[in-house]
């Protein structure tokens, strides 16, 4: 027998009690011979779009795993529609039930009665909204469904606000995920830290979650005992007229996605938590922190330097993860962590991009799709030098050149500044060498900055690890 | 019977073989019913002084636990001295064993053939420096051997430095202290720091001990399993125009100092392992570095807060220990502590004094004879201010005048500044109320900057612990 395969089917529906009929399809998956239901999603309430006048459609998306093949689980959701009495009678009319295979491990089918994965899947918020809550990181067509859904929302952000979360469904033998602990204060953060007795890994954000997150969040799992995420947004990093109010703030959907990674608990302090009245203390990183982001956000790297020193002392981690599309910001927290000795073990991961290569951002949301679509010049800017440094170019000036022209050439976007840099350091480098060099980018896209990175290596395509 | 009592007996000879005779003597008191020799100094040369020419002397001093009265112990130290073939020919002539007793716990003896403590004891260098090497702590005439070893070695410097350490003795069962374990880099101390089970206490020090440092690690060791003590000339805290190069630097001393207290490490690393190239982080602890030293010595709050965060972090301490006088440092590390949540718990250890009330300094040393005479004004002034809140007095301007006319009658003593301070903000206070309220100064008496600071408290004469 071969070994089970990882299955995406999508349920929907909009007549009769959706949740019953949902849930009733759920029930005879689970027991079908040779499928296991293994998670669902919620249930979201959904609008319907064209056809006639009809109540709207709860969706979800469940995730089995299946030792039968995709034509019989293909064969398997038609008589489990059947079953619930699904009549087809206009197109994009009412149904009782709906059962879409979405995907079936990474097999491909193209046959005129099924296509796997699910062609339209990925175009559709009620879709990727409840599948992203169950398998995030699952790989459809190159990229994970988190990045879909992230792609999608930053295109057609209406069709996931008018998505309405309406309930958990009830699967035999399935348990909703765990949210993580939430620690509001340093006193509940100590007591949980002491309470630990393995390796404890740390990830710190501002919240606003995204799969850049997810992946440290499941790499920390993945190799510490215990997963702690801390979530603030920290007024000292931010300039005065920089985006601290507005910046999104969005703790549930934080928690949904960080029990989904599994994460133990989450660290969400007060600012008097951490700054308490009477606070004065700032560290400076010096080297690093000049130049670059250093000098458009005068303070922001103190500030920085300060919280990380703060969270570090506090969580007291024996590893803490970084991603590395802020990479001078790795390059302080690196030499901060080296100067101060501050505990564990700093890891840095690489930048987790859309399908379409722009890096992950909390900020991406600022974006509208107009916007969005010119912000790509950024990442093709970078994969333009990285190309001429594969095929030979060591000048610095004639790689800043390559991505300059690259971005001189997307209306609305405007650099700050391209550069290649000693990633340690973040000092510029004439011309590239043995060491790692990295081209660090930023743009101003409408209102909003964007960074990007990458390594660049003479003569092959690859970078540092 | 009666506890025994802590007794202290010089013995000197130039006659013969010098340590042959000291170690008899020594021999022979062990063997005394009702006599321990519990320690035994180091035996210094010491050229005579007075009498005819003659060699120069061995001294040492010995501490005994006895349950002998002081006349039966002064007798049997003239049998010693006469089985020693103790002839008394000329005056301050050779001779092979003098035995004088020094002390006798905190008995006051004083008839025609014995007078203890011993009239001349605390004004020859050539029995202090022993006597402070075996037993700094013991306390005679109201302070302890070391801080009149200090007094009479500002007084009479050339006494001291005639003094050659000659030998160490042998007494029957009684070891040498063990010198601490000296920790050259930041990997042997955290090896130390990790083989450690219990409680350490750490005591950061520049070095250049006096019994102030001593006494914090005498209260290191009494809290703390084990011991720790950093002696770093810290290059960041001194301004460029400072005396950071001439800083007295006298580890061999200091390990003989810690020996005697007992502590069990001394981390001294080199600058380049505190401060690797490439290190570039700086801690600013903004409020309390504000003003006074922080105003008269810009960066050098900076320079402590990083050299003790590091140390801090690299020594992980149950319990550090900082001395009063620096009151205004003690501020910066406790908000520094607190901002930073460092490890362990900040202690803070009154000011000791020299006998004459001066606080105890490293950079006393500096002092001409003269200029130490001079500069007991400082706390003669804090004294009477001191006084005059003790009698009633609540506004700082008049207790500043208090202080400033007792510093204007003392010629070549300059004030940089004398104000009244909460003690934790280090924010000048208008008037004393119930909160603490301490009084700083700073003269400055030839060259060295002298500091020193007293609780003010309105109608009593204590202050807060």
């Amino acid at each position: 027998m071969s070994a089970p395969v990882r299955a995406f089917v999508a349920l929907g529906g909009n007549l009769g009690d959706r949740r019953a009929r949902l849930e009733a399809a759920l029930a005879g998956l689970s027991t079908t011979p040779g499928v296991r239901v293994a998670a669902v999603s919620a249930a979201y309430e959904n609008p319907p779009v064209g056809g006639p006048p009809q109540p709207p459609y709860w969706n979800a998306v469940a995730e089995l795993r299946t030792t039968r093949s995709a034509h019989e689980l293909h064969a398997r959701l038609h008589t489990l529609e059947a079953e619930a009495g699904r009549v087809r009678a206009v197109k994009d009319g009412p149904r009782t039930l709906d059962l879409d295979l979405l995907a079936f491990g990474d097999e491909v089918v193209a046959r005129p009665d099924l296509r796997v994965p699910h062609p339209r899947a990925l175009e559709r918020a009620f879709v990727l909204a409840p599948w992203a809550d169950v398998a995030p990181d699952a790989v459809v067509g190159g990229a994970t469904v988190l990045t879909h859904a992230a792609r999608l929302r930053a295109r057609a952000p209406a069709a996931f606000d008018a998505l309405v979360r309406a309930a958990l469904l009830a699967v035999p033998g399935v348990a909703a995920p765990r949210r993580p602990v939430v620690l509001g204060d340093a006193a509940a953060l100590a007591a949980w830290r002491a309470a630990v007795a393995g390796t404890v890994g740390f990830v710190p954000t501002m919240g606003a979650l995204h799969e850049g997150h997810a992946a440290l969040a499941r790499r920390a799992r993945a190799e510490c005992d215990a997963t702690l995420v801390s979530i603030f947004v920290n007024p000292t990093q931010f300039g005065p007229n920089e985006d601290f109010a507005r910046y999104p703030r969005t703790l549930e959907a934080d928690l949904d996605l960080l029990a989904r990674v599994g994460v133990d608990a989450v660290y969400a302090p007060s600012v008097e938590d951490l700054y308490p009245t009477g606070s004065s203390t700032r560290v400076e990183v010096a080297g690093p922190s000049g130049g670059y982001e250093g000098a458009a956000r005068p303070g922001h790297f103190s500030g920085v330097a300060t919280v990380v020193a703060k969270l570090l002392l506090r969580a007291r981690p024996d590893r803490a993860y970084f991603g590395r599309k802020d990479a001078q910001q790795v390059a302080v927290v690196r030499r901060l962590h080296r100067d101060l000795d501050l505990p564990g073990r700093v890891v840095v991961a690489p930048t987790v991009r859309d399908v379409d290569g722009l890096a992950l951002s909390s900020r991406n949301r600022y974006l509208s799709a107009d916007e969005r679509a010119r912000a790509l010049a950024l990442p093709r800017a970078l994969g333009a030098a990285r190309a001429a440094a594969a095929a030979g170019e060591r000048r610095v000036s004639a790689l800043v050149g390559v991505a300059g022209s690259v971005l001189a050439q997307a209306p609305g976007v405007v650099p700050s500044y391209v550069d290649v840099v000693d990633p340690d350091a973040f000092a510029p480098l004439a011309e590239l060498g043995e060491a790692p060099a990295l081209m660090v980018a930023t743009v101003k896209v409408g209102t909003t900055r964007l960074l990007d990175n990458e390594w660049m290596t003479v003569g092959d395509g690859t970078g540092p690890a």
